[in-house]
């Protein structure tokens, strides 16, 4: 940590300052400069307490971090990707072949999963989503089908043999819902639910962790770590848009994030477009933004008839454009050295 | 709903639209304009799908929510506020008293907590907050005593009087937080949790419903929706500052929310300004703004020793800048017709 | 400045900075942490290169600005606030005596001017508002009625005594304006249009400084420092609200900017609550939250028949309005120990 | 326009709103719904009076507008996107071919700019940038060489042939800066400064006008139509990141935009990803995200020393990264159809 004093500060507020630094396990090295003076703490910032306290002191006027404040999902001394194993490892997320998780936001009948996931798998997707169980901003709003719908998804993946992806809302479903999930998504609403993150964790199912509306990239990464720090190793990082003053799109999808997870950690980053904008007719253009600037895979929403859709219909696609979608993204996956 | 044709949409394409409406219960009303048509659907949009889907119909250019989606919150049709009774109705929130919550960011050892409750009580706190699970970014960083701290602040009530709020974070936890608290709180983090809505909402106890970091008011209102239509009418709202680009404050406190809420809904209106800014030398001018907005009440963190502090001591005051603060809302709650 | 090392950064890297660092007109000085190197480079970061380039050497992580950019609008060594004189000294800005600015979005007339001049002047106010040149999002919008309405001014002033206040947006006009204006406000649009604000201050006219919609406190107060480095001391600070998600309201008025400009700069506070929430509704509470904060004035949209304004009606008062709020914050003034 | 009614507005309030649409130029319908009255209000929304200030009259709970604001830069009606041409037409931006501007971000000497100048020329690009009137935040910091820059910018051209694009900052240097540039850039701080947008305008050269800060993009489409409507056809659209709570980066670059803009209009997008990230490690991912979305070229940041650059040092590439980043586009543009 490194304290900035105030412009003449004087002596003794500086050292009052030192000995609290020196109490609270630091050592303080005091630099005087042509204004002001720091004191560089040094010591462990994530095992100690962080001094960010301090700035209640007389004389100090601004307390900063040096450390990262994340180390177990930091790329820092890796060589290498974590690769996440889906299915008992049937599918790899996070090498050289990229994947596409494709299905209605709701799950809302038999039929409805099953055609969906005929048609996505058709067309080249290799993981399927579907929702059972629905946050919804109004209490008015369909909540999805539940244990029912879960039962549908695993009715569907027996047909298709596409794993699935669907999302845990809370604890008490969390082993419910692993029971027919291969991978648990963690919504953007529940991603600093730590509750929540731990006890998904727990299951040892692959997660994917949807970044919250208006997380830092920092927090996102944390709330990583509080997953990785139980000891489940297999995150997914999912951009799905960040909350702006922008009001064309539901949400501003930060494809930048993608490089910056990439850089800053090890995990798998996916790119969900179709709550990065809640439009239909943007999902295509985002889906090659993010190949190209190199995530691992998207997560798309089709529906067969997304008029009659019981949640978010604007921004589902029907399975043709799914295809379109298909054809359009893989001379770009070439281009970036990657395959379907 | 209204929906919005594209200029020039021929006619197939309208009667297409309007054959969907009618399908999905609603009553369509065609509008010819001069550049654009529009379709007004007669229904309720609380009870039915929506029509928001019908924007991937071609022709369609947007579709409008004509009515609120919240009813249970909202002020129309009462002729006065809820008053939220707290610890078998000793205390009254929502009336011409206004109401002070004060302690600690979190409950750190039983002599911390009572000499805080000892000194708020003495400059007029009514309630006394302390986090005893503590929703922290970093699995590194320090989660709350727990149970431990619930016992700790059940005996600071025991020799005060003063009621106790403090946070619940999971599902699991509420029945045992139920029995310390007075009123539960549910954090920003967690105002989208709405399986924990609804489990904090059956408990029957006052809840106080903290805005989300990026929460639009209409959202937070739906939130509380939740809670209502659990059968729980005992709900206080509270802005607590949103996520904006500003670095020099940790949130933008949004004052204004205060007046939208009073006019929205008949629920009383909490402040938290030391999470609304992250910085102790705000506080009180913070909390004199939300008095002459209109505000029922505050929930200030205060701690004997903020440089110390295990959580958040950037934004904690003394009990001393507390009693000036107490001070400093008397004249000014006079003036708006209220007081301590 | 604070450069931070990447953690195991080796020597011939720290190095290799460290005498850039000099070359750039620093002193190094090297410290050691548990993970990580940092240096302090100790020099005066306003007159010299900022070394934030140096993020693009091997082995820097960040680069962490110590000093503040501003100086002359700087509280520090102050022992008082500025006072701005109005009109040739006739009002003073800044002192125990609190100001409000009223009158229309737009001047429209002479009749509409002169009738609110009066009705305004009638219930307190002190200075008169009105637009001639009107920044308009598009084309189509009404631009004003230029130097027509600044003449309009002109005979308003001649008749009520009260000095005005208007806004100049283009550097050509700034000699016009200023023939007639007493105050020369710069728009939220304009506020990092430095041309505009140097020839603005190179006029010795008071100038009335917004926030620009999305400008942080820091470049806000820089742009202030822009005038007074041209020898302008008469600026006034105006928080007009910032733009975020919310949608309830047209910006969100950041009303802790009051605490932090009064804090951070010398220079008087004045708040907008009519651009700063867009709604009428809105305004009597948003002018109450400011007195209670501390503003030393307000600026206040009123129009004679708002629903017939040629710009934003939805957020003018009608005068009767304007009366109730200039009651309704007179108690609020006597209890922060100011008067009108 | 609509207007929306309270529920259970009496019919002498919506009688009064009728009579004041017809007055302001309307054809008023009503219709009744099931909880709510609405009012479609008939007319050209762009050439009369928009109704938005009928908020101001009891019973009216909300003006919503139906058409678009913008007509001239509309797609609608339009067969084929808009080509610029530059430099008499020795090149033309918005076809198939796709165009790399690069250069510095302040020309610093002319061995600078001159050798920068080459080396981009050698990797492909085709227009030279480099500012010779910098927008700073600070007063202190380098403001641009102006003239002397702008003959030093002639210079280079003269020597590689490369048409150069520079900011205009201020109305008074637009006729010099136009008599040198062969595109006038009008910067994120001045996308709303109307006065400059016009007169930029007038010089009828082609013009790359970036998105401001905080402009939703409607905002910015209108501020394009404030140039096509004085007659000059030549705009392209320039990306270059929003303004949002991160802080891993200096913006966030909206890719989204690219899709929308192209969607929208028929105009040319180009997107910044210098300034759109303010990061030089992440300049080449978003570089290839943009080629992926379909933008019509990029502006680039390239020095050749960034370590030592007189400004945003850290957020330009050296020229051997500029070579990779022209490598990387190369197969993307393929993969879209289209070359450099």
């Amino acid at each position: 940590m490194i304290i900035v004093f105030k412009p003449h500060a004087p002596k003794e507020q500086i050292d009052a300052v030192a000995d609290e630094v020196r109490k609270l396990g630091y050592e303080p090295r005091l630099i005087t400069g042509v204004e002001q003076s720091i004191c560089a703490c040094i010591g462990d910032e994530r095992s100690q307490h962080t001094l960010e306290t301090l700035t209640v002191f007389p004389g100090v006027e601004q307390v900063m971090r040096v450390q990262k404040r994340y180390k177990l999902v930091s790329r820092e001394g890796r060589s290498s990707g974590t690769v996440v194993p889906v299915d008992g490892g049937k599918l790899k997320i996070g090498g050289r072949k990229f994947h596409v998780m494709a299905g209605p936001c709701s799950v809302e009948s038999q039929e409805q999963i099953l055609s969906t996931a005929r048609e996505v798998k058709a067309r080249g997707a290799t993981i399927l989503r579907g929702g059972a169980f629905k946050p919804r901003t109004s209490p008015y709003e369909f909540q999805g089908l539940k244990e029912e719908g879960l039962e549908m998804l695993a009715a569907a993946k027996a047909e298709t043999g596409l794993p699935i992806i669907t999302e845990v809302l809370a604890e008490k479903d969390v082993a419910l819902v692993a029971r027919y999930a291969d991978i648990l998504q963690i919504g953007a609403r529940n991603a600093q639910n730590f509750a929540l993150l731990v006890a998904a964790a727990q299951t040892g199912k692959p997660i994917l962790l949807k970044r919250g509306l208006s997380m830092r990239i920092e927090e996102w990464l944390l709330a990583a770590e509080y997953i990785l720090n139980e000891g489940n190793p297999h995150v997914m990082l999912c951009e799905r848009g960040i909350r702006t003053f922008e009001t064309y799109t539901r949400n501003t999808l930060d494809l930048s994030a993608v490089a910056i997870a990439k850089q800053e950690t090890h995990l798998p980053v996916i790119i969900d477009p179709s709550q990065g904008c809640g439009r239909a007719d943007l999902v295509v253009a985002l889906c090659k933004g993010a190949v190209a600037m190199g995530a691992d895979g998207l997560i798309v929403e089709v529906h067969p008839n997304p008029a009659e859709a019981m949640s978010d219909g604007a921004q589902q696609v029907t399975p043709e454009i799914f295809g379109g979608l298909m054809k359009a993204i893989e001379p770009l996956l070439a281009a970036v050295d990657r395959s379907l």
